[in-house]
């Protein structure tokens, strides 16, 4: 066996993969509102392709796709996903994400997230009983190690992470905040001390936010480890989407989600730049969430080409650095803009006239 | 053998696809500058993939992957696609069309475009002699059909339009410009003449292009084959790219392309509206181009469901009409977007208060 | 007696004044809404202020604040500036114009407007009869020529400058209509080749829409009088506003009017091209209409000094131009502001980033 | 002698004026950049129209017409300013205020702003001396209490609180700065309590900063004050302008400044909402800056006309509260436009496609 991720965060900087669920909806295999991801029985070629897709950009793990594949989820207000069995659909996942993972040197990971039972005040032992059976089904496939993540409630990540502690396996652990706090009020860096004294090995943020926003918290987190005196990795895996206007909820209560985010979508410069920032900050585990395609990860990996050794993704042989390859367009004009200067400081325009730069967010204090 | 496209454009309305080389370039498969089509032989189950989304999404049509497949433009500037042959990547992609063509009932088509030939001003026998051979290898490999596009002078589309035509099958003819005219000044409604009376079958506009732009050219179209007493079926490719100010070279002179366009991507509702007005124009044959995803056809489809006798595209399965998935969603207020009302009357933002809503467009002459 | 209007424009370029109704509305003195100009009587040095503010600002001509002064109009919905006769108000605003005239070497105008007799659909006799009442006041009081100007109606506008031009002097007509035509659609270029044929001296199109969607009007209206091979001086009195989204109404129509137009106000810079655009099309009566305050005018007659034999206006003791005044600013990066290079390439932040950059405007059909 | 400005406090709330540079640069008596106020010798008729402007908008403080007014102010660059003599511009300031003034009910101020001599790093009794001369004029004048404003320095506003307390006369003071704090770092909330231990009896902050970023600085400066135990009144008076992107030096360094500032100007409703917010957080001295016209000032009182015992200012005899004028206009969907829902939920379009929302700001750390 190679090395494992512990091992590889200590060495260099890891790269995460991208959005399952936003991409596959968008290809026609999910649905949204429900999200869940029974397209790894019902079309599994089209997951394998996505994991490909991500490996080739530059992904150093799979993450399975078992986004909200508990029973309750499956089966919530009639989604026909329940019918597979959510045992079927895990291990369906596991499957998938070793089949990749094995075409290159990557790492694939099993997840757990935000229950319902403690949405409704379930008691600890009702929580953690959830979260047992995830980590028994994960362990039995031999995952390589475990991500609690899209916590919005410090409290049951800790929880989550104690189960997953008991595996043995590294576990990384990522709430779903802003610098603020979470939605109890616990102030960020607090949280991640938390995270750290319930066994949490690898601390950060994910989805929600936009990267501007989701580093501002990590950097409250590294303050509070620090202070603490706790050394642990940093990991981020923010959204896709430019969402500044976001309230501490996040981009569920944008009025664009989900169908009209088109306009907020990160260009590959806004990665390069999101890359940058991340491993200046002295996060290692640098990933990504709902609203990366494969083409933003690649930016990742062609940032930090040099920090990982000169290793340029696969896919990058269809890609020059900084627009490179313009210069084998026809007009000269748009050969002009085959460098990183050009990239870097334009400020595109949205060719929409009628629209704002920030909307209204709803506002409620329900967590689910 | 089932119906031709002519009969089936007499008794309804007919989807196309969306844009190969823009979605292939974001998965990893395409090199933008050269957009090449080499990924029919080195990755060609990423081409089967992109070919079964669109037609779970509604398409009716599977354009074969051959686009800039001419061996002069495979070699251009030290472009490594040369090495696979024309021949050999022109007939890869007629069979992977065909593969999904008969996993339902679409049909498949020969493209053709604007040659290098022409522009360096080479002579009609010229011009017409690489358009022979394109045609001899679409008609060896059994299209259904031909489509020559994107055009920017109507007089080499017409000589295009009459080599095809010998071939007895049917043609479509699309120009990629505006409701002005073409680059040589001759009036939009002239060039839909000109194209009729070369013997095009199916008349219209692709690419370069927003969906407003298009059918604004094409309602230019109509106007003058109905002036002159023709009878021809109207076709729509345009981008998926609100682009109100791009100058008439279109999107390529607009700063952002390629690799900044994302703000101006169309919404899903952006492509109900867009299929509405391309039907209540008169145009048969509604389809797309760069930018378009497979989520973007698929509201083609939905939006004219009833125009299509109710049948529903596969990829519906996981997309209720209008949003209507959110009605499974945790939190209230996102339930509360599951109607038609809402998604129509958002106007979304852009979370780019940096950015204009307009570009300056670059402004040259030289077209190629 | 000095020059008339005539001659001057036959020797150069004039400039007009701005807007009165807008400026004193924000002054405290007039009434939006109603609009009528009783400050004439129970402000006068407010008014006496304004024109002089105009005149330092390099107007040519005061136009008398009679807008909306007809006895109707003053009455209309319970308005309380009734109280004060119309024969008053417009003998006062007469008498305050020439005052600050003689201060100069400024012409006064008197101006009439559409009137609800014609909306209504009274007869030709009926409204010139509302005319004539008029022109007779202006005559009684001296002033130098007349404007007939705000009308959406050629037909009316052409009534107008027949009894205008029976007083014997000077005539100017413009229209509030954009480049498509009239509101009873009589195409722009026509509009203005009635308006000559009825008398008109002086023709163009003032108020309604901002400086490029008028001056794109008067283009038509100057082809259409050099097709017709008649030769008339042109003039321009926009907007001092941004409104690339009104309809064919104007900026009534626009949902920001009045109380919300702030954002689309010109910066001076954009009068300085209005200037320059307006001079190069030909314009030689160059002036303004609501939204325009005194350092608006002011830039334009900078931006025309050479054109106007090295004149700079009164007002330009407190202005050097191109922003040089900021040379003597204590902070160095202003300092270094202090080019025309600077201003004419920066385009301005708006601040206001929950705003779209196009509204919705009414659209409605009636005219009034 | 009526009521001071303390027990006017004591009992109600207070209105300031508005911004007399920025507007008497408009109307073409003040140039941009010294922003001198030789205004009051040269053109005496034009600072009083302004200040009666004010009064009728329902300004209880007519601030004497003093900024910038000190000797090697007037005199920098070769302003030419100087030759009136500084003593001359104070004192014909005075009287202008108080002609003013005694037309209605309203109070005069004399102001002193940061000198240079504390910037080139002056003694404290070098910098007093300053303070001193000016305290002197305004004690002979007769104002009715003193401003200490424009301040980016907390320690040099103290050393001018405590000349202006030798006077025995009521003292404000108001720092240019935002929430974080001066610019030698000391917190917003440490510096109103520094301020009040010099001796102010009114304290907040003005210029440089839009409402909403003033009064989340004045939310610091309450708490400050109340965590020491210290009761002071508190005073706003912001920018006309929205500078959301504003650095720590405020609008100076914004590249609009000061010439292109229109598209940030509030509308009135931006005031309502201002005058609102700030009442509701106790200021109780509610002013304005540069930018703010007489109807912005107008708008403050109207929104304020229940906590002012039903008095509405002199001007809203032209300006029916909310927009209701316009139910005399004529037509019907303008009339529609009457009402206070349709103006505070409007989001104004600024007409300005090709201008982003946020400027990059200069940023420096020079002071002046």
């Amino acid at each position: 066996m190679g090395k494992g991720i512990l091992e590889r965060l200590d060495e260099g900087v890891i790269i995460g993969d991208g959005g399952f669920v936003v991409a596959l909806e968008k290809r026609g295999y999910v649905q949204a509102g429900p999200w869940t991801p029974e397209a790894v029985i019902e079309h599994p070629e089209a997951v394998l392709e996505l994991h490909r897709e991500f490996l080739r950009a530059g992904s150093d793990v799979m993450q399975c796709f078992t986004f909200y594949a508990s029973e309750d989820k499956l089966t919530v207000r009639g989604n026909k996903a329940g019918r597979h069995g959510s045992t079927n659909i895990n291990e369906a996942a596991c499957l998938l994400a070793r089949e990749v993972a094995n075409e290159g040197d990557a790492l694939i990971a099993g997840g757990m997230s935000q229950t319902p039972t403690y949405a409704e005040g379930g008691s600890k032992e009702a929580v953690q009983e959830h979260f047992q059976k995830q980590a028994d089904a994960f362990t039995k496939c031999g995952v390589d190690f475990l991500i609690c993540e899209y916590f919005e409630h410090a409290e049951e990540a800790c929880w989550a992470v104690e189960i997953c502690k008991k595996t043995g396996l590294a576990v990384a652990a990522t709430l779903c905040i802003n610098k603020e706090g979470d939605v109890d009020g616990v102030p960020t860096s607090e949280c991640a001390v938390r995270l750290a004294n319930a066994g949490a090995d690898i601390i950060g943020i994910n989805c929600n936010f936009d990267p501007d926003t989701v580093l501002a918290g990590v950097r409250e987190m590294k303050r509070g480890l620090e202070e603490a005196g706790l050394k642990r990795h940093l990991i981020t895996q923010p959204l896709g989407y430019r969402t500044p206007d976001a309230n501490k909820h996040g981009f569920v209560d944008i009025p664009e989600f989900p169908f009209a985010m088109e306009p907020r979508t990160l260009t590959r410069w806004d990665c390069h730049r999101y890359a940058r920032e991340a491993y200046d900050l002295g996060v290692r585990y640098i990933g990504a969430c709902c609203g990366f395609e494969p083409y933003h990860v690649r930016a990742i990996a062609e940032e930090l080409v040099t920090e990982r050794g000169g290793k340029l993704p696969l896919a990058s042989e269809k890609h020059e650095m900084w627009g490179g390859g313009l210069k084998l367009h026809t007009k000269p004009w748009v050969r002009a803009r085959a460098s990183r200067e050009y990239w870097e400081n334009l400020r595109p325009a949205t060719g929409r006239p009628e629209c704002p730069a920030y909307s209204k967010p709803s506002s409620h204090d329900i967590t689910d």
